[in-house]
């Protein structure tokens, strides 16, 4: 058919539904939500000319066979809304659909009718023309009660007593529900959103390389767990804990060749021993792995993997599948590259195989053997170099059979690349937080991050440092500059995490200058690290993170708010539940080396408290009280004093 | 085949296509431009990893069958762009299409490594292979081409030999158009660009009733043709001309019944002699008719009709076609109503109608008919009141038919409803403008007009009266306010109208007090206007209409641009030509009664010319010449003296 003759063939559909909101790239990918949220969808929602609409959501868990539909309503300027209760983990998917309600336009114009005491006998036959009409698509029971109307309607009672039934609710409430004919408009399509566990939104993650951890096995690192559990983590992240490569293997600080006794690069994985399903023996064995995991649920910690896929030279993939890698005319298998550098210690997997179906599947045995060992959080790393449609296959795949598992998207690329990971099902991300350390810069991206479509699928996870970053404010801007950092990550982002101990020691040195790798990098070699040092940010962490905990305006990035301060140094914002019921204020001095004054601004929209009452704020960190008046409020932060103030909005009483 | 099992099977599609520009609703309705215009398409378009990207621009016009394709370029930020010309009236199609260019990554990777001085011997081989794989995709003559730089790849040549073959321009051409096998991504959709003659965005309109001239004929009428083509206007818009029903007939003023000399609301379409293809007996013939539109256009004239879609109880049709109106039970029919307003003269057409089809047919032969007769240019009345799938089917058929045909939307109504008419297809549509008397209220209008995605398919023709609309600001501000409405109309508008007279002789009692109605309307009456009355706004008009017709700047609305004066009663804006040679700036004092000064604020990216240089302002109204140094220029404005400034910007020498 045409579009002209499909148009002619619709024309009864006379209702237009634009707009559903949330969407992204039109119904393309999900948006992302947490168990227990409310589903809020809107559409612009109109018709030609003034009669009534009846509008409706549909909305089922993807485990489910049948919709749920519930009335939408009007809000202004032809807006309409729904809200559900997302209740499952899960997909659900969701739709809209319309319809002209020729019996509520009647019914509304009866009213009118009546109020301008206008002749309504004729109307009465009218409206038992709309029910007759509408009785021939009813179920029996539905039938009989518009029998029993339209009976009424025609018969010979009063003009009040026909108006009661006329204006029925009930009756109203059936015919809305009621569509003539060939009148239906369904939005073109089904929309989506994923339902996670809270994790997703509100987690706090330590990475750390457990070969470091005493003999560097796994029963040694199960000593450090009542060490991370005190600093209040979610998550242990451990870099990956498979057989590590000899051939090319690489020497402390990424030298080209390691000393025989040096451990080499997680990253460089697979050996004679196993591959990714592999456990380095040096580490343990599966049941040791199981048992760290155990271990660590004790201490409500949860282990996440990281997930890497590429191999060693001496991966057992080589030799077994040497169709999933590019080999070169001179019959070698071609390593790494970014022209004119050289990996050879890495060969990437070719995705571009025409194997490459058994390869996705293998890819993803690999996910589903450690969700076997018990693992539900991984972290993926450089996702952005192998293809979109791999990973949205993987996710939606596993997800489907295993809807609590997360996966964090390590990826530092380009923006739109960042946010299409994101799109296609990643339920956390990296970001550029880590190079963000002006004000206005921190203002803009964590705006675009929370403020704009971007927050229906990115969950932002920002990390003040990583194994591979190191940025010059940490570098030169001593302890101060690592607090500083640290309740940034912690307070803009529900989600963070830090690599440690490095972080919480201000490990500091550069490999070189102008380098943002550490020197003596975990990733090459193991370190000892002084955990009981002083001045180690040990009790501050345990600090932020029981704040985070008490306060749940901290546990959701969506209603982040900055302020002003007047002083480009002093970062302000502010993150409240909805009902404003706990409301935090954060003020950062973002110079390590002075103090910096101001003066926040903060209104009754933002606090909750009208602006002729005084509010204390409360000092999280430091337990000091402000008792506030007005809108603006002084503030001095001194980076080696208290570089930050973390504050609770109370009321004086 | 699941969606999961879909992404397995796309496996080789890298390239992600998101983000193509412009697209309206996902590509459900078309954009708009004019024939000559540059169609500039863009587009998010990337990979995984690091490889080069092949991405592509079709399009064709619908009477074409095969695409034009032309290479896209990459801007920032994964962004890419293309520019085609619209070349013919009608719909164009255009859609994107990439992949991941292997041949060109490789060669982008050769030079780097020749620039690094590493042994490329392998390479050529590689580079071989890869040309190889793509020459069973080819035509002969390409893949002998292939052959050839095969061999040569394979040789014994020299490096530099062989390298001046792998870097050959031609064969990177070749082989970025050369995908390989199940590689190619295709943004999901063909979206349209609707081409309409010039006269869609630039044109000025004036509205009048035939049958106030002299004795009220077509051949009376056209005796004010010269009148109206001194104005400078291009269309000449005529209230229905169809014959007038007599049941229910309204008298002057809208009295509830005519007296029988009065002539009747043109309107209340139909009676015995004829409904919506005929002509009333009063002003002619359809031979007159005829020949008042070949007079016209000698004066550059074009007729536009106003199609309404209504009926007088005498209408033809209710005795032909009694089931395309709503009967009621007792046997009459529905006539239009409000409730509790009741207009009994009109019969309105049921779209609900089981035999909605042939409705649709007949009205569509409405328009056929007229352009039959000559007429290329319609406004329609209401269209708001009939289905919106009705207006979209009807223009796309009659435009298929004839491009050149244009339709103006007058639906004042609410906001995503006249969108909707806009995005189905209507040319040009009525806006809130007459409501829109205050600085700021037009700043933001306009720039949701002219600078957002609306102005993709939404273009604005602002008129400061109609016969329906007499503002307050009209009725108390004198020939003042008719002067700034004026001046505003024509110069924010590339497209606007008046009804005139009326408006040149700046008639301005309302009905009643607190009504927009004019009192002894035209609608229900005949008035005889005194056209040489010498405060008639006649002169200005032709001067600001020849303003229009020799500034570019002001024959389109995309550029323009609001500037700050300081005073709220001053409004300041330019429209300029995309090379800045033509730059019009309006200075507009909105205070009808008292003078108002401020200071215009210009910058060099507004005006085109350095800011160090003297510029000198030329008022296009009244000859005066100022130099102005710097960026900020001193306005006063009596509005009983001169109320605007219209100027265009020149340089000193």
């Amino acid at each position: 058919m045409s579009e002209a003759d499909t148009l002619l063939a619709q024309g009864r559909r006379r209702v237009v539904i634009e707009g559903v909101k949330p969407q992204i790239d039109h119904g393309r990918f999900a948006v992302k939500r947490i168990v227990g949220d409310r589903m809020e969808i809107e559409a612009d929602i109109f018709a030609d000319g003034y009669d009534e609409i009846s509008a409706w959501l549909l909305y089922r868990h993807e485990n489910e066979r049948g919709w749920h539909e519930i009335p939408m309503q009007a809000l202004v300027n032809d807006r309409w809304r729904a809200v559900f209760d997302l209740e499952q983990l899960g997909r659900y998917r969701y739709t809209v659909q319309a319809w002209v309600d020729a019996f509520g336009s009647w019914r509304r114009d009866l009213k009118k009718r009546v109020a301008a005491a206008q002749d309504i006998a004729l109307q009465f036959l009218i409206g038992a023309n709309l029910l007759e009409d509408a009785s021939s698509n009813l179920k029996s029971a539905d039938a009989r009660r518009l029998k029993a109307s339209i009976k009424a309607l025609r018969g010979e009672g009063s003009d009040e007593a026909r108006l009661q039934v006329a204006l029925d609710g009930d009756l109203a409430a059936l015919m809305a529900r009621t569509p003539q004919k060939g009148r239906i408009t369904k939005f073109d399509r089904e929309l989506a959103v994923v339902v996670d566990r809270e994790r997703a939104r509100f987690s706090a993650w330590y990475e750390m390389f457990p070969r470091s951890c005493g003999k560097g096995t796994f029963s040694d690192a199960a000593k450090y767990l009542p060490y991370i559990a005190e600093m209040g983590f979610d998550i242990l992240y451990l870099p990956p804990v498979h057989p590590i490569g000899k051939t090319h293997r690489k020497g402390s600080n990424n030298r080209p060749t390691a000393a025989p006794d040096e451990p080499g690069s997680p990253w460089a994985i697979g050996a004679e021993d196993g591959g990714h399903k592999g456990v380095a023996s040096q580490l343990g064995t599966q049941a040791d792995f199981r048992a760290f995991v155990a271990r660590a649920k004790q201490y409500n910690l949860e282990i996440a993997l990281d997930i890497a896929f590429q191999c060693s030279p001496d991966h057992p993939y080589v030799k077994e599948h040497p169709q999933w890698f590019r080999w070169r005319p001179d019959n070698t298998v071609q390593y790494a590259e970014n022209p004119p550098k050289i990996y050879q210690d890495i060969y990437p997997l070719d995705f571009e195989t025409a194997d490459w179906q058994a390869l996705w599947q293998e890819l993803k045995s690999v996910f589903l053997f450690w969700i076997g060992q018990g693992v539900r959080v991984f972290r993926v790393d450089n996702p952005h170099t192998k293809p979109f449609r791999f990973w949205e296959w993987l996710i939606t795949e596993v997800k489907q059979q295993y809807p609590d598992v997360l996966f964090l998207a390590e990826a530092f690329t380009r923006p739109k690349i960042m946010y299409q990971l994101a799109k296609l099902g990643f339920s956390q991300s990296y970001t550029y937080f880590t190079w963000r350390n002006e004000r206005w810069d921190l203002i803009e991206y964590f705006t675009e991050l929370t403020q704009t479509e971007a927050r229906e699928f990115f969950r932002p996870n920002p990390w003040p440092n990583t194994p591979d970053i190191l940025h010059e404010y940490l570098q030169t801007g001593g302890r101060p500059a690592f607090i500083i950092r640290y309740i940034l990550a912690a307070t803009l982002g529900a989600n963070y995490g830090i690599y440690g101990p490095a972080f919480e020691l201000c490990e500091h040195v550069p490999r070189e200058s102008g380098s943002e790798e550490y020197l003596d990098s975990e990733k090459y070699q193991t370190r000892a690290w002084a955990l009981d040092r002083p001045d180690s940010l040990h009790p501050l962490i345990a600090r932020v993170n029981r704040i985070r905990r008490e306060n749940p305006a901290l546990q959701s990035d969506w209603r982040l708010k900055f302020h002003t301060t007047g002083n480009e140094q002093l970062i302000a914002y502010s993150k409240s539940t909805e009902t404003l019921d706990n409301v935090i204020v954060v003020v950062v001095n973002l110079d390590a080396h002075n103090t910096q004054a101001g003066w926040l601004h903060l209104t009754t929209k933002d606090v909750g408290i009208p602006a002729h009452e005084p509010l204390v704020a409360r000092d999280l960190l430091t337990g000091a009280r402000y008792t506030w008046h007005g809108a603006d409020h002084y503030v001095a932060l001194n980076p080696h004093g208290q570089p930050a103030h973390v504050l609770r909005i109370e009321t004086l009483a």
